[in-house]
């Protein structure tokens, strides 16, 4: 079975205080995107990478993929105005046969069991989510005030979310609204259960800088 | 108005793998209860300290003190079979006039800033809980599987939950029930409403290895 994975990473930046989007941005010496591709190709490198970039930023990462000698093979997809319409740009260069993990360019620290659980997952039963628990008290907020939650019945969610290629199209391409900032949201669409795998907590998504330099720390995720 | 800080430390560090309990492991050189306690110190230092340890701890902490010369005054108090109990005894000691701060032992990363909206806040509505917004996507567990919930409307809470001395202990002394493991849950017993004041993000609890080598990246916290 093919296997491909899908890297968005269409974000601007702004809340990382820097001029530069913060897909680009260091971790150990190289951009957070490459060491994000490098760790899917390290855990099998018969995937095809599709990365999804802002048309924008071609050049400035073709330049960076000349200085860093970054050889890993890839085909670059223009991003659209919204996370739902960047995926789908991506998944329509995507043949139907075969598993896509969807994954935030910006989790480089995602573990090689977390990836090995989600393959294994979407093989078999059609798709997979990475989650972990939620580590602190929760509360909801309602018109009344906000009220405790028992945490136990949640889960935060990570990427990849993993998919046979057929069924994810199928649910991307039959809806328009592209509010949805999560696949596995418009993969329910479709009617189908989700199947909840477990993901590894290091694999954060870097947004601020606080996030870098928690990154940096962790980077590599062994296994 | 008088204040105190009753700082919980009552965990046994299983999660940590390590032989001595997590708020005894250092962080920049000295142990993570004693990072909070000078955190509180260097926000006021009239805060009165009340430090609910095990009882089986307390001459290691005796010892910890003297070896890192830690001079800044506190009482110790005997821990309880849950984080309730622990509570409890030490609401015993503080007296009905006042606010009180309920702190995790291993969270030294709350910053000055989330002392001070935690303190207006209480002083003027008798109550605050510092929370943080969820950062990922969210999802239920319910009967019939897993289901995406909008995590704008949910909150991560931290410590220190605070509160007029009054108040928080006519709520744990009007309840046996030990199963709660978070303040402001008994708080609402009382049929009151919570105030929520803005947390700060690096403020972790501290229960894991990574959580410990995060921390030692993320400290100090200014401001």
């Amino acid at each position: 079975m093919e296997k491909f994975a899908l890297i968005v990473a269409g974000g601007n930046g702004s809340r990382m205080g820097s001029e530069i989007p913060k897909q680009f941005l260091n971790i150990a010496g190289k951009p957070i995107l490459m060491r994000t591709i490098e760790k899917f190709s390290q855990y099998d490198s018969s995937i095809h990478f599709f990365l999804v970039l802002p048309s924008g930023e071609f050049d400035r990462w073709k330049n960076l993929c000349k200085k860093h000698h970054f050889e890993i093979q890839h085909k670059l997809v223009k991003g659209g105005n919204s996370r739902f319409l960047s995926v789908k740009n991506g998944l329509s260069q995507i043949p139907n046969t075969g598993i896509v993990f969807i994954h935030d360019g910006v989790r480089p620290l995602v573990s090689l069991k977390t990836l090995s659980l989600c393959e294994e997952m979407a093989k078999t039963k059609g798709n997979a989510l990475p989650v972990i628990q939620v580590n602190e008290s929760l509360r909801i907020i309602g018109k009344d005030g906000s009220h405790a939650v028992d945490r136990a019945f949640y889960r935060l969610v990570q990427t990849p979310q993993t998919f046979r290629t057929d069924l994810i199209k199928r649910a991307y391409f039959s809806i328009d609204d592209n509010e949805f900032t999560d696949d596995a949201s418009v993969f329910e669409t479709l009617d189908k259960t989700i199947n909840l795998v477990k993901g590894n907590s290091e694999n954060i998504k870097i947004t601020c800088p606080v996030d870098l330099k928690i990154a940096e720390t962790l980077y590599p995720v062994q296994g």
